[in-house]
């Protein structure tokens, strides 16, 4: 069995996972660098994993001992990790968002494109999540019509200091934009947002929480997502598509259920990452076979770019609550 | 439309509630008298509905202004009540138990084949209630195969002072002898009780809680029943029916879900009254309306004889252990 | 106990329903008069329950014998049969809609205050569904913050030919209209409607099908309210209120779960008579009881005037898909 | 990180199963040699994934770049196996059963408290079943009291051709007994099976089905295990155990749920390995990482001891119907 060897560009937070779970987890695959501006981050996992420290991320990327990228650096630097990527014609690992602009989500999808072989796989890991997987393969084996409306909730019990109302579309419905559009194989055409008042746990003039987005598919199918990041509960992410002839919901966790002091009681999951760390596993066993096979499988440049320019539209609804159109055109021949 | 003019006899607890349904909520009944050895509970009734003291029972059973008879006194006297109904040809409505003793029990019976009509109805209302309801009519109408084991559960959240270890059987699993008889048609003919450690909730040489008792059938189905009378969390009434190609299950009573402090949170009920409260109803409106008919639509004096003699067995079994026989024998034909 | 003496203006369907449910069931109301212009309904009631036919219905409301009216009878007639009862000064309960416009509705509103004590209840039956009521008490009792979002869907399997666009709000979503504004305790602002492709169950130039309306309230919530008639698979209602601490669901209908074929299947209800007869019920006991007591406990005319209001608004969003005001104004103190 | 070096004896479909897991998904572990007495089992493996084919079992358990032993041969052979680790000091994991009599399971836990130390773990993967997990650290963590009764099922959808009555025991209520033993550590005294009339879909004289088995416990635990295996609709387990006060109840695995003609459908899984997948990963990751510490963290020597004493007592109790003792003993120190 061959071995995938991996360089790790940002030994942060995520970037450490990714190293533990390759190299704890993973017997296909290895990493042989990692290359942190921050040489502390870098030297823990050389410390730790006993990979190699590259201060140099061109040369690495084309170094010959390594096979894949896997990007987790600050999100402003992914798109240039990428392009040199395709430039060293090397798959590559992304972690979401592609890139923080528009621009860039769409530099990369022509640099692809003018390589003629996709190699880059967006980090959206929903699309492994057991629960979406068994909602696609439902949607697709039965004969339910065609789809007309998607009901989404994704809800944080609280969210970070830092966290604006654009963060609720740029960090958090970024996931529903991306897996809605997989699940009912559609073009969004517009975007809108719609602002309750904003709960008490949140300072209005800095998040608007909740918020009510709309999006809007070619074939007509109309998308709302609650987004709710104070909801103070727990981490809940909810999807019901209401198709022609049977709604179908996806599940949610399970827990035991408790009988006492006249309740019933199941727990609810608080954190995005005892929710989907399942998924990530599973995304990152089916990104290094199907890297290994020289397939890209997962969620391509192309849904990189749709999601940033659907993420922009929305952005902008938030401060005026109008229609905004998205143009990404239709899906290219490469990508279809 | 025709008033069915009633009769109560046993003006307590039980017996205000049925008077308090007739006249409020019944427009084709009312109550025209109340009997009671106790003065002060019939006055009561005199004043609040208008309704005439009877000091005979013998007398206004007799009565040509009444039409039927409500018997809810001491259980003690219920043989002696029902028994006057039948000598007076009066349809009588008893609650459970029909008689303490199944001597008693088989004197009614008797009693009523040798009328030659049927005047009894025994007040076991789970037959009324809607999740049993349901329950009977699924597997009537769909093709599942025979009946193999019932599991039941049977839990109040505590009881009364003096409910000592035959309580579990003559006050609680009674219901379930009745209504798991009732849904799968079929005659029992041993009984078991296998008794866990108690509860530090009672004093276990006055109350053996939980208790498991174990019926079988003449067809050869085995129903487990868990009485759990001092469970703390609520009342909760368990079903579950396994037959050869399917298995139902009896619905629980709905209470809105709360997410609230990383728990999905349901109510339960806490009371049988609130869990029965319609099935009463339900009962009493079927009763009159069935007696204005005519007829005995709801569980006869044999069954009231079934449940006493299956009752005795699983008591009897409480101090063994043992398997203990049940010989009601067949059906006979005046009641099938 | 007095019984109050009620005439049924309309003796269709629904007011047929009415008088049986009075006569059959009701130990505190009797029908004394029945008026309907065709006179074949008319006499179909005399027949069966010997109730006089009125054929004035001026004269009937103002009979001495009568105490109270149900207004049952064609739409368009509503409103000049309440403002006669309110002439008369009779209590009078009138099936929605109160008015067939808003003109009419605060026509009756207006009446109703110069005339000094409230008489009129609309038939808004959802208030007094068991769901609904445990959703409110637990809205009330518990401290979950102040409501943000509520997300509704009203699912019809199909719908008669006649039903058209307008009819997803003014016989449909009216419901919705009435109950939210109930349970939150506040005045609609206004109202939008977003429409996707439709079904291929349905005519899209006659009925368009689902639809997404859009309101928000003075204190800013804001509520999405799918309306789907042809959703085909049943009768669905759901209602889902989210607070600042909090979730909470309307509970669904119960109903055994079958483990079969290697699916688990609980039935769903497929008509809104089935999901809403109790309700109809309790109703209708608590508008007799609230009557007899002098009172009206139920939906009042400025209830009956704000769902107009409120309905109009969406039926103008509806060609336009823009934003529209509702100006109700504040509920007048004599309503509060 | 170390490498564990395993050779597995027995390639027969578990074996392989087993090689297949430690070859492609795990990183701390490598098989290095298996040894089958069917030499086509053992090359397919040699060729697949390039292990060593040992046909001494003695000498391969025995050799210096062996760290640790899977035993998945034939049943019978499980004892003699598991004894040469013994003498050889490897650890080493056993399918179950651990040995096909009490008398060589008990030889086994001699034998490894003569050496010292702990070397065997049983393959029993409830324990590490994620629902099972939840339950175990749910009971754990909260104040709930004391455990008075379990109900457990255990429903196939069918079994194969040679499954006859005592299986019912040895191969499917097998599960139950470890699992109950682990989740309440308790000490099984005795036992009983109680037989209803068998499914049509079986031969009653071979295979009674189904068998509903009680155990006692030490403290007076009473566990009640429905075994039904042709049960038609699925697999599916359940596990409910009544505290003194509360009552919690094993997860079901999710599915989406469909709404569709007038039912809501959730799926059902059919198959024991879609059921526990996931708990033969994760019991095979700690055995590794356990075995690589220098431990034994899953189901001991003694477990599987007191797993083959309970199901002789069942078994021997299919025939009378009487209640069997199970003498056990006390856990030895060694094993507490």
């Amino acid at each position: 069995m061959k071995t995938l060897r991996i360089v790790v560009i940002g030994a942060g937070a995520i970037g450490r996972e990714h190293i533990e779970r390759i190299q704890a987890k993973m017997a296909n695959a290895a990493v042989v660098a990692v290359c942190d501006i921050n040489a502390d981050n870098a030297q823990l996992m050389a410390d730790k994993w006993g990979v190699r420290i590259e201060p140099d991320m061109h040369a690495v990327i084309a170094a010959p001992d390594v096979d894949a990228v896997v990007v987790a650096c600050y999100d402003p630097a992914h798109a240039e990790a990428v392009l040199h990527c395709i430039a060293a014609g090397k798959p590559v690992f992304c972690e979401k968002p592609m890139a923080t602009t528009q621009e860039d989500c769409r530099a990369i999808v022509d640099a692809e494109m003018a390589f003629g072989r996709k190699l880059v796989q967006v980090g959206f890991q929903r699309r492994y999540d057991k629960g979406y997987l068994q909602l696609k393969e439902i949607l697709s084996s039965r004969e339910f019509g065609a789809p007309l409306l998607v009901h989404c909730a994704h809800r944080n019990a609280s969210v970070a200091d830092n966290y604006d109302t654009s963060y609720a579309v740029y960090s958090t419905a970024i996931h529903e934009i991306d897996a809605i559009h997989w699940l009912i194989d559609d073009e969004y055409v517009s975007a809108q947002v719609i602002i309750p008042g904003s709960t008490r746990h949140t300072r209005p003039d800095f998040l608007k929480d909740p918020q009510l987005m709309i999006l809007r598919t070619a074939k007509g199918v109309v998308i709302d997502i609650e987004v709710f990041v104070n909801c103070r509960y727990g981490y809940d992410i909810q999807c019901e598509i209401c198709c022609e002839d049977a709604i179908i919901k996806l599940p949610e966790p399970s827990f035991p259920a408790v009988r006492k002091d006249a309740m019933l009681t199941v727990a609810l999951e608080t954190d995005w990452k005892q929710r989907f760390i399942e998924a990530y596993d599973v995304e990152f066993e089916d990104w290094v076979s199907s890297t290994l096979r020289g397939e890209v499988n997962g969620p391509t440049a192309w849904d990189g770019y749709v999601a940033a320019v659907t993420a922009d539209a929305l952005v902008r609804s938030q401060t005026t609550g109008e229609v905004v159109d998205i143009a990404t055109g239709k899906t290219p021949e490469f990508y279809a």
